[in-house]
């Protein structure tokens, strides 16, 4: 346990100092243990498991841009990604630890007590056992607090989903090596620091917003006309909110009724756009991102040393949530966005979610407003005193390659129209804790958005509005 | 309107006999506008559109046969069945309609306002419009009730799923004619009725069951120890139930975790066990189904003509839930079963949904205890005084040649274990009312089931209990 975050913060510094990493780019057609088949030129592993990169072929997708192919990872596999929980003093706090992942762009982030693939920890690489993993594999001892089969990031990976757990226990629990307890408002407060708290455990804790009340600390009354008020007021159970959930649902359906996406594996050596040149597959524009290889030297994970493919995204992303004040009680402009890779094609997103360096210009090299997503703009010009959390987190550090992207809520003015287009609908705070416990409706942004949003610390000030 | 089911019936028969139907089985090779594909033997229509029947491998499947090879019918499309609702006199009535449908044992039964597939709507067929179509698709006049997108058998259907709509109107709205007006209590009475309430509106209604209080009329007071006082508890907001939700969705997340099915299409032409013989596809043992096919002659659908392939099962099913009084409460045995076509493989369903004629004797012709599946025999031996209701149902006579199903609600002794199997939990009327608004929980058979308890008539009285 720590008394403050500045003691975690030495420890942290002490457990990226007591081991030791190395990661270096590798030719993909060098990295060991893994081959590009004869004919599909797709990347596979020796062991045939783990996961494999293929071609995807998509069409009528319905978005700006019709039809294209790109690489995509293939791990049809659910791993499990959990965090224990237990009290001390009354205080609920979470066992987290100080792992390294290769995509890291600082390559130890705070993870959840277990993140393990199947593999991992079914250890078909002959590692060691996955600590901790017995408190969420049947038949576990504690008691579940949430448990969902949730969507990874659908652009690059093909019906991808992991397994997100909260367990509380009561059990004496030893605390390894690069493993620690921190409360929830301790997390919250590392959750403003950029590139700390990873991904994956930002999607688990979307599943501990329902046991947080946002702004607690701050001292904000249901009654304040304050954004810590309107955010209170969106997390009350059976608060106001302008579209009930049979609506939200339909819109939901609807959308899904929409979807023309289609989608195929195609070889990866094949595909239109995309070549291999210099040991890495790009595209023809450099745009998106390209697949590299590294290999990983580390003296404390389950193998000491290994290579794989990651992708790597050739600029940052922005993922925000427009919020706005609808009778007092805040709301979120929520996307049902057509997603690549998710297993049903469309699940909820926020208000912006791209690279916005990809629609600078227009393939032919000229400006490409026609394809420039909603409301990017509104986010990317938003002022100072309309931002309400403002960070830079990095995605999945174990497939993606210094993939980072700003999360943002900017909180729009009261004359900010209320109709949104088809794909758009508002939602409280409360009605996406309710639909973040069903697996596949919020993406894996989106939870981190939440997250975020549910987690802001006492610290965290309103900002004055500036005249 | 009627005054009541008598004067319902009148009129059936009368539509009934005011149209001409001919419905004659036609060998698979001789069918109008359907051929087998070159390489494939899949059956395809010519235009490329409404579905085709194609061979399915399953492999790791998890359950009591391991891997198998079937035909399966292919659908990607999402058709809309929709029930209009308005009221008179403060009742709401549904607009249903005495529709044919070519696999109906007794070819008329009553289906929902709107029973469209999208080829259907689009009037691929160059059909004439969808009546009342207006009232569910955007953008539509009135209130939406419910809307979700939901499986059908999965056995038979390769991801096959149609959105659910329910849609309230004020508006005035001519009757046409095949088309009539039922109350709630009216279609209540007429669910006890063998085959006339196609599935199409039982798997719609269920979504309406949230609507209305079941065992109304009957005078059942919540502190009853009878049936209908644990089916009032059962279906209260916020009563008691053995189980949490989120024990529940951790229970279905378990399942999804623990599943291994895997499958892939395969040509129809190939399948292990299955072969074409005189103008049908059939299993070696002939077990299970035939893909058979049919032609249509009809005075008053979309296209006065046409033929496709069916799917005939070869015996009838059983589809059951166990219920229990726990404190009082009614609870129903759910499982999470593998459902072999279903998006995302397991699904909640009965406790029991088989064809028990599979189950007879092992493939030497031997008895085949093994493969048996679980609480079967309870169901089949259950005493009149534990039945609660009984009644055979067809499935969709849309794609399935006289499919029919004995739905059963058993109540089990004091004294029947609460503990059930990893794949079983017990749950609430009001847990399966919450899970049955998102799309792929219940499975179409649990759906029919709900419906059924749920509008379960004043009429049926408890039997007594016979000493």
């Amino acid at each position: 346990m720590f008394s403050d975050t500045t003691e975690f913060h030495r420890w942290f510094e002490q457990r990226c100092a007591a081991n030791a990493y190395k990661v270096a780019q590798v030719p993909l057609d060098r990295l060991d243990g893994w081959s590009m088949e004869a004919d599909s030129g797709n990347l596979v592993h020796r062991s045939g498991r783990f996961f494999s990169v293929q071609g995807l072929e998509v069409t009528d997708s319905g978005r700006a841009v019709e039809a294209w192919q790109q690489p995509i990872i293939v791990q049809p596999e659910h791993g499990i990604l959990g965090i224990l929980v237990k009290e001390f003093d009354g205080v609920p706090h979470c066992l987290l630890q100080a792992k390294m992942e290769p995509g890291n762009v600082n390559l130890v982030q705070l993870s959840p007590t277990v993140q393990a693939t199947k593999s991992n920890y079914m250890r078909v690489h002959g590692g060691r056992p996955v600590p901790y993993l017995e408190h969420f594999v049947a038949p576990r001892g504690g008691e579940v607090l949430f448990d969902a089969l949730q969507s990874e990031q659908a652009s690059w990976f093909l019906a991808k989903r992991n397994r997100n757990m909260i367990v509380r226990t009561d059990a004496d629990i030893p605390v390894l090596d690069d493993f620690c307890w921190l409360s929830f408002d301790q997390i919250a407060e590392l959750l403003q620091s950029d590139d700390l708290v990873n991904m994956d455990t930002r999607t688990v804790l979307s599943g501990a917003v329902a046991l947080r009340r946002p702004a607690v600390g701050r001292g904000a009354h249901p009654d304040d006309d304050t954004f810590d008020g309107a955010l209170v007021r969106s997390w009350q159970q059976d608060g106001r909110s302008l579209h009930n959930t049979v609506e939200l649902l339909s819109w939901f359906t609807e959308a899904k009724g929409r979807c023309t996406l289609s989608r195929r594996l195609v070889p990866l050596a094949g595909l239109a756009d995309w070549s291999r040149r210099d040991g890495i597959v790009a595209h023809a524009e450099d745009r998106h991102f390209t697949v590299l290889g590294v290999g990983v030297e580390a003296s404390n994970r389950e193998v000491t040393g290994w290579s794989q493919p990651m992708f790597a995204p050739r600029s940052q992303g922005v993922i925000a949530f427009l919020a706005k004040r609808v009778e007092g009680v805040l709301h979120l402009l929520v996307q049902a966005r057509i997603e690549t890779g998710a297993l049903d094609r469309i699940e909820m997103a926020p208000t912006v979610q791209c690279q916005p360096a990809d629609y600078l210009t227009d393939r032919a090299g000229g400006p490409d407003p026609a394809g420039r997503p909603p409301y990017l703009d509104t986010v990317l010009t938003a002022g100072r005193e309309q931002i309400r959390f403002d960070a830079v987190q990095s995605e999945e550090g174990g497939r993606f390659y210094h993939a980072r992207s700003r999360y943002l809520l900017v909180e729009v003015a009261d004359d900010f129209p209320l109709e949104a287009p088809a794909g758009f609908a508002w939602m409280t705070v409360r009605q996406l804790i309710g639909f973040v416990r069903y697996g596949s409706h919020l993406n894996v942004e989106a939870r981190s958005l939440l997250t975020l949003l549910g987690f802001l610390p006492a610290a965290v000030r309103e900002p004055q509005a500036v005249a």
